[in-house]
């Protein structure tokens, strides 16, 4: 009478979900909008860097040569013969015992091959002549900042599928991206089912709660950078989920369902999954919370199922919809990065699913350290909120102590990560 | 004949910057447009969550008092008298021998006090009868989530100050916050001054390069969630820029200017300062970079003078404009978070400044290390671009090496911290 589902490592249905990553189109949007999208094409230097021999500190521009016998005792006086400020040029050439007054990142004038720095200089003037004093020795390059040394013409300085953060923001802006080739935003539909789900304005009814899952995702799809479409609440019913869901699907790149996933009578998505010929990729996954996670794919779109419960909810989007999104979005780091740290707390339960416990990092001396936040049952939105990273405790036949080394995802990490946390053995589930 | 600046540490610098915080004003949003915003009054929790005593599971609620023969050699038959789905509420009374079929999320009918899933029970119909088959005893409570165990009505979840991240969203919802307070949005002006700057758009011309600063601080604006108004790139030239100047501070809350603060006689920004009549807080600062970062305040407003060097640009935005702007907004974590790490390379030049050096974030077998990028000169925008942390080398008579333990600042965090970072020893600069 129960169907009985085959439950599939993290890894695995990471990798089947993988199986179907797509890149999204490339668009061509305004330096002023490019902030946190992916870069589609490497950004090259268009010019050298800096495009000519700078001064890097407002000074005199002179010929080292002619400070040889320059001592504290012994000053000698260099006529002035020009001022620049920055983005002007000499048009003088720069002859024995002369300076030329220069300005922090102008253009070294020709004849010169090394700078002082103002404050250490006396200027005076005399008969209408501007002179200064030199007190030291100065070698060939002194203060200089030479043409091509932070960059070359045609260098690639960033990679294709980074993200645009301001440093990389100031680079396209100085190797004249005025547009910038970005991976397009696809739409996330989301379709929150249950016929006991109110909106955050309803009042409370019997026996009903409000949607907080619908959100919760909006908020994740959000973070995550891409666009969502919200349908209506759904009822637990077959005929309004499966046009909800085909509307979904022809208005959007990718659709997630909340709810209506697991065992019960009342859920319908199986039956949709079938109707709506989509092949599904798994139903089951050994991990709590999120196990009765699904996947299907329908002419190469994808839909996620994702349990009604708000941290499984949560959870299967950061496991197998964010990377997915990401990598559409053209990000070469679509999965969140993962570290090692110490536990701050007993789990004295052993597991046989690996568990993800919702989490606050603490840094300490140099060291990483994780403690569960709030209660850890998994419809306890409240612990959602306060978490910044999901402790992993692997599933055996073992509890776990504090002083104990283990995995932790973060959440609020923006960088992301090459490659997903995985279990570290897989054997026959 | 050079205006001699006294320099201040860090800590006295932030300071001064803060003693001029303020709250901006508090507006209403909808819950659809609350991402990543800071609430302006606590979350408070309008009912209990659960609402009422409900089933975590798919399955059977019943007695537990009617179970106590049951075992796996005696199973006991109970007769199903009604279903109730998500959403739903049941009018029957349950009685002896009794159990209703109940989905996960609702609520448990009159009579009842525990559930059995699903999974663990035979189902069969007998004489158009429901029946199910119980193998084993339970007790009161088993697999129930009581009215009010995650939270109870009338309790602050989330304190005000907090950023909205996904679960804060959730718990939003879950509690009728259609409408959100949140703190309003800072509008900051940006203006890049120099006349060697040519927009990206430009082609270069000899002795110009781009403007790199103002995009960049478009995007720091931008993370930290405030928003921009941009001016033309000003040339220096007095006249024009104490124009553009008095424009920001009518337009904008909050103005930043870049370029223009460093001691050349083309830095007409002290000439500025005191035709507007604005109070110099500081103007130079015991760091590297951005030692000649400045800020003045005219009628309670503040007025931030960043270098027109890229990385102390960079710096001083994060240091000393980003907390004031994310208190503004209501955060009670406005600080760039810092951890101790250990550092991955030798730096044996000493320096008489705290050194701020552009590194990157590792994390190993719990600990935590950071290395520098790329060249480390102030002048090179290319290493902002991959950093992702500030290693902080405090000033001093001797360098540092690989293995020493280091104060590092997350530039990538989205979490903030209540304090600054400092110096561990002020004294007489």
């Amino acid at each position: 009478m129960l169907e009985r589902r085959k439950p599939i490592w993290v890894k695995e249905a990471i990798d089947k979900v993988m199986e179907h990553k797509k890149r999204g189109e490339v668009e061509t949007v305004s330096i002023h909008d490019c902030d946190e999208r992916y870069l589609a094409s490497p950004l090259i230097a268009d010019h050298d860097v800096p495009p000519f021999d700078r001064s890097p500190y407002d000074g005199f521009a002179l010929r080292a040569r002619d400070t040889k016998n320059a001592s504290r005792e012994h000053p000698l006086l260099f006529e002035v013969i020009d001022e620049i400020g920055a983005g002007q040029v000499t048009l003088k050439q720069l002859g024995s015992m002369e300076a030329v007054r220069i300005m922090t990142g102008a253009q070294i004038p020709e004849g010169a091959d090394c700078v002082i720095m103002l404050e250490l200089v006396n200027e005076r003037n005399e008969n209408g002549r501007k002179l200064i004093e030199i007190k030291r020795q100065l070698q060939p390059g002194d203060n200089l900042s030479f043409q091509g040394e932070d960059a070359q013409k045609g260098t690639e300085l960033i990679g294709k599928g980074v993200q645009i953060n301001p440093g990389i923001k100031a680079l396209l802006a100085t190797f004249g991206y005025s547009r910038v080739k970005v991976g397009k935003k696809p739409t996330i539909g989301i379709i929150a089912t249950g016929s006991e789900l109110l909106g955050p304005e309803d009042e409370l009814e019997p026996g009903k709660i409000r949607d907080s899952n619908g959100y919760m995702l909006q908020s994740q799809v959000l973070r995550t950078g891409a666009l969502y479409k919200r349908y209506e609440n759904c009822a637990d019913d077959l005929e309004t989920l499966y046009h909800a869901l085909k509307t979904a699907l022809e208005e959007c790149d990718i659709v997630i369902t909340t709810g209506g996933v697991s065992v019960g009578d009342f859920d319908y998505m199986p039956e949709i999954y079938k109707r709506l010929g989509a092949k599904l990729l798994f139903n089951k996954i050994a991990m709590r919370p999120g196990s009765v996670t699904s996947c299907a794919e329908i002419n190469g779109q994808l839909l996620f199922g994702l349990s009604g419960n708000p941290s499984a909810c949560y959870v299967g989007f950061e496991f197998f919809v964010k990377p997915y999104i990401r990598y559409w979005m053209h990000s070469e780091l679509p999965y969140n990065r993962f570290v090692t740290g110490e536990l701050k707390a007993d789990f004295p339960k052993p597991n046989p699913f690996s568990r993800f416990i919702r989490g606050k990092l603490s840094y300490e001396e140099g060291k990483i350290f994780a403690e569960p936040v709030g209660l850890d049952k998994s419809g306890v939105v409240t612990s959602i909120a306060w978490a910044d990273c999901l402790i992993v405790l692997p599933g055996g036949t073992r509890g776990y102590q504090k002083g104990d080394q283990a995995d932790i995802i973060l959440l609020e990490d923006r960088q992301g990560s090459g490659v997903p946390w995985q279990e570290k053995k897989l054997s026959k589930l």
